[in-house]
């Protein structure tokens, strides 16, 4: 089989990380072809969905962030077999991307506006999702969100908390995971001291 | 194994209508649960994300629409097993899920503000959606978003021709789908014209 190409920005987080991680944790070969966002513009209308991260293999592309998800981590043996477990990895993906959407949209609005809408909902809702997706590892067992092991959830939990603490959304209290959902960021630190994980950044330069 | 209990508003459509839908074509036996908007209060706070619809079974929840479509759709035979057949149909349901998001995320704006932003959705990012979905279904045969045969993401897309055509969404013309996406139009007739599809609705009473 050909390897995938996985086709998303050039930064370390957002929606394409997660399948990164994945296909380097469960050592599958694939093309990382990192878009330049000088480049963004000429090569949307390429796109299924004028969006990234899209995935190609043997000519066909697939898109949408967390069914690229599922697709490799089936693929790096990150994805449970049993449907329910299934249905709560996909859970935590959807609840993240449900909340990220959120943040993610206020990023073009003019300052004020940006700062008003990103305070509003990080005492709202973004506190909200932290606290019910911590309350949902924590009713699986406190370690993994599904199966018992560490799945393409924990992965996409895991970048997002990291974006969260990272200082990088103005406006967003950094220690809000800390705050609100410390087990999220036990999480955090569990999938980030992943042997796959702490030599993949190790080597890419990124400070975790 | 118990049947699983399907928890949604009592409307025929929107978040939880594809993964009745599936059930009922795929003949599982499930409890109907139908939330009335005036019992939504009491019931959200034990809901995984303060959301419907929520699946059951067993003593234990899974919540997020999507999750749980793919979930019953295993169940009912209308998912598909090979894994890129599975990525372009999850691509389908997310790519809805998305737009859907984005128009009733509106819903309880004040109503000069409503108007601005549906009508600029409308001739925006609803008619780029539809035109892109079109262009994915063509690209997949022009009958069904994947598997070559009727899937949950056919059921998910089918419910949202359907709402985006009642009418009952103000401010965006009743007929964009058929200007700017009619093999959509073809679509959501394929799969109206489906006989358990027909029964069901005849049955429910809800005209299609």
């Amino acid at each position: 089989m050909a390897s995938p190409k996985l086709v998303y920005f050039d930064i370390d987080g957002a929606r394409g990380e997660a399948a990164r991680l994945a296909m380097v944790i469960g050592g599958v070969p694939f093309e990382d072809d990192r878009v330049k966002f000088a480049d963004w513009e000429g090569r949307k209308p390429g796109t299924p969905f004028g969006a990234l991260p899209v995935l190609e293999l043997d000519g066909q592309t697939v898109a949408q962030s967390n069914g690229i998800n599922r697709y490799v981590g089936k693929l790096a043996g990150l994805y449970p077999s049993d449907a329910w477990q299934a249905a709560l990895c996909d859970e935590a993906m959807d609840a993240v991307e449900e909340i990220a959407t959120k943040l993610w949209s206020t990023m073009s609005l003019p300052a004020a506006e940006k700062k008003a809408q990103r305070e509003s909902l990080a005492a709202g809702p973004l506190s909200y999702s932290l606290d019910r997706l911590q309350r949902r590892l924590v009713a699986h067992g406190g370690q993994y969100f599904s199966d018992g092991r560490l799945t393409v959830a924990d992965l996409k939990v895991f970048v997002w908390i990291r974006h969260l603490r990272s200082g990088q959304l103005d406006h967003v209290p950094v220690d809000l995971p800390d705050r609100v959902a410390p087990r999220l960021v036990e999480h955090h630190d569990r999938v980030k001291a992943h042997p796959a994980v702490k030599a993949y950044y190790a080597e890419r330069k990124v400070a975790l």
